[in-house]
C-alpha cells in the first residue's frame, strides 16, 4: 500500500522535502565515489528508489507541524525526510522478504542488481539471489541514514529525544508487523480479523500515519493532549486506509486506482476481508480458489461473490468507516485548533469516499 | 572472522558491556511482550544471537577509553554495546547474503526461524526463506539499536556528535565492503590484492578495529593526534589481522583455530592468497579445484602446495607483517600515553605470532 493519493499538501512541502533528500544523497554519493564506483552505484540506485513518490509521510509531518503553528519549516522538512527515508528503508526490505524485484513498474535496488548479475552472465536462481543481497545492504543503509536525518534538523535537548522516541516505536512496530506478515503467508489456518488489523497497523499504519503527525506535533511544541489527539486520529485513519486498501485490492476500480484487483487473491493475501470470509460457510468455494498464481478472471469473479455473499466485503466496510469515525471524533479534540481539522478533514474525507 | 581471540581485556569489561546488553533486551522483551508473544520470540532469537560473544569490539572500545584515562566506565560500556549489536546485524545479515543457517556450531536466527517453519510442515525452499525473512527483520532492529545504544550513554553534546560520526563511518564502510564481497564471489574474474584488502578493510576492520578504538578515544577526551594515532593503529591491525585470517582459512591449525582449513577453498573464496595466486603460473592448477563444494583433502592439499610454490602463502605472510608493523610504530607516537601501548602491543604480538 502507498497512500499517495491522500497528500493533500501540494507541492511546497514536497518540493522542500525533496530538497533535503536531494543535499542528503548527494553528500552520501561524494563519501561513496570516494570508496569505489561500484559504490556510488549503489547509491544512485537507492537515491532513485527513494524519488518520484508524492511524499505522503512527510507531508503528514508537516501537515501536523504547520497546522499547529510551526514555523521551522527546515527541521519539518529534515523529520519528514527522515520518515520518507524509512519507508524506503522498509520497502526495500519487504520487497526482499516478498521476493519482488518490480515496485510501480520500475525495476526496485533487488531488480536492477538481479539484472546487473544476468547481464554479466550469472545466470537466474544466482542472479536474483545476488539482487537481494545487495537490497539487504541498501535497506541497512536507508535505516541508518533515517535515524541521522532526524539528527540532522537541527533540533536538540527534549523535542530531539521525543522524536527519536517516537521514531523509535515506528521502527519497533513495522519490524513487528513484518514479523507477523511472514507468519501469516506462511501458515495454512486464517488469523482472525482482529490479528490481520494489528498486523496492518503495526506494519504501515504507525510509521505512515501515526508517528509522522505525532512527530510533528512534538516538532511543534504542541501539548500532550494535541499530541495525544493527533497521534491517535493518525492510528485510526491508518487502520482505516489499510482495510480500505484490502478492499480496493479485491473489489477497487482499477483504472481509477490503478491498483490490480487480482494480485491479492492469486497471492492468498491475509486481508480482513479474508479473515473474515474464513469463518463463514461460503470459505469452503473462496479457499478453493484463494492463493491460486494463475487464477483466473472467471474465477476471481467467483471468489468477489463469495466474498459479498457471505458479508465479508460489508463488514470490511463498515470496519473501515467506524476507524474513520474514531479518527474524525479525536480531530474534533478541544485540544486541537481549526487549522488542524483543515489540514486533515480531506484525508477523512477520501478514506470514506472510497467506502460505498 | 571474529577476533574473539584476540580479547585482551578480561572478564570485567565483558561483565559491564553483559550487564548493559542484558538491561537492553529487557527492556526490549518487555516492549515485545505487549505485542504479542510472537514478537518476544523473536527479540529473544536475536538477544541468544547477540549472546556468548567475548566482546572482542567493546572491549577495544574500553581498552581505549581506560588506558587514555577514562573513568565513566557505563558509558564506555554503551559505546562498546553500541558496536557489539552492531556487529550482529552485520553478521545476521552477512548470513542472510550468504544463505547460511549456523554460525559457531549453533542455528543463527535464519536457522532458529527455518526450523520452527520445518516443524510447522512448512517444505524446505519456503522454510529456508521463512528463516531468511525473519533474519532481514531481526538484523534492521539490531542495526537500528545499536545507534540507540550509543545516545543511551548518557554522552552529550560535541562528544556525542562525533561518537555519531564515528559509528556512521563503520556502517558506511561495512555496507560497502560487503557489497564488493558480494561482487566478488559472483564474478568469474579475479579481484586483485588491493582490491581483496579493501574489501577486507571496509567490511570488517573499520567497524571491528578502527571505529571502537577511535570511539573509545574520542570518549576519553583524547587529542586530535591522539585519536588519530589510535584510529591509525587500529585501521593496520584490523587489516593484517583479516589477511592472518586468510591464511589461517587454509594454513592453519584447526585445533588450535577451531576454525575448518578446507571451507575457504570449497568456497573459493576471494582471498588475499587467491588473488595473489591468480596471477601467477600455478593458478591453472590452483583454478582446477578451487570453489569445488566436495573437494577433497587430498585435492586440498594439492591446492595448498600450489599456494606455496607460487609465493602466495609468504606474500600474505610478508603483507601481515607489514600492517602489522605500521600498527606498532602508530602505538609507537608520542601522542599516546605508554597504557596504550601496554594495552594494545598483546593484540600485534598475538597477530605477528600468528604469522610463520
Amino acid at each position: 500500500m502507498d497512500p499517495q493519493d491522500l497528500v493533500v499538501a501540494g507541492t511546497r512541502r514536497q518540493k522542500h522535502v525533496d530538497e533535503v533528500l536531494d543535499r542528503f544523497f548527494s553528500l552520501a554519493k561524494n563519501r561513496a565515489s570516494a570508496i569505489g564506483p561500484r559504490y556510488l552505484t549503489l547509491w544512485q540506485t537507492l537515491e532513485k528508489n527513494t524519488s518520484g513518490g508524492k511524499r505522503f509521510r512527510p507531508s503528514m509531518v508537516m501537515g501536523a507541524y504547520e497546522s499547529l503553528g510551526g514555523t521551522d519549516l527546515e527541521a519539518a522538512a529534515h523529520v519528514g525526510a527522515a520518515f520518507e527515508l524509512l519507508h524506503t528503508a522498509l520497502i526495500v526490505h519487504d520487497d526482499v522478504i516478498d521476493r519482488d524485484f518490480i515496485r510501480r513498474g520500475g525495476v526496485n535496488v533487488s531488480g536492477v542488481y538481479r539484472d546487473f548479475a544476468q547481464t554479466a552472465g550469472i545466470p537466474i536462481p544466482a542472479a536474483e539471489h545476488r539482487g537481494l543481497s545487495v537490497a539487504v545492504i541498501a535497506g541497512d543503509l536507508a535505516l541508518f541514514y533515517a535515524f541521522r536525518l532526524l539528527d540532522r534538523s537541527g533540533i536538540d535537548g527534549e523535542v530531539r529525544a521525543r522524536l527519536h522516541d517516537i521514531f523509535d516505536e515506528a521502527l519497533f512496530a513495522s519490524a513487528a508487523g513484518e514479523l507477523f506478515d511472514v507468519d501469516f503467508s506462511q501458515h495454512r489456518s486464517m488469523p482472525s480479523v482482529d490479528e490481520v488489523v494489528d498486523m496492518e497497523r503495526l506494519k504501515t499504519a504507525v510509521y505512515s500515519f501515526e508517528s509522522p503527525v505525532e512527530a510533528g506535533a512534538v516538532l511543534a511544541g504542541a501539548s500532550d493532549e494535541a499530541v495525544r489527539a493527533l497521534a491517535s486520529f493518525g492510528r485510526n485513519i491508518g487502520i482505516a486506509y489499510q482495510i480500505v486498501d484490502d478492499l480496493l485490492g479485491v473489489f477497487g476500480d482499477e483504472t481509477a486506482t490503478g491498483k490490480t484487483t487480482i494480485g491479492d487473491l492469486r497471492e492468498g493475501k491475509r486481508t480482513v476481508l479474508i479473515a473474515y470470509a474464513s469463518e463463514r460457510p461460503e470459505w469452503l468455494e473462496i479457499s478453493r480458489w484463494l492463493g491460486l498464481p494463475d487464477l483466473t478472471w472467471e474465477q476471481a469473479a467467483v471468489v468477489r461473490r463469495a466474498l459479498e455473499d457471505c458479508g465479508a466485503r460489508a463488514y470490511a466496510e463498515d470496519l473501515a468507516r467506524e476507524f474513520a469515525n474514531r479518527a474524525a471524533d479525536e480531530l474534533d479534540s478541544s485540544a486541537l485548533p481549526d487549522a488542524v481539522r483543515d489540514e486533515f478533514r480531506p484525508i477523512i474525507e477520501t478514506v470514506l469516499g472510497r467506502v460505498r
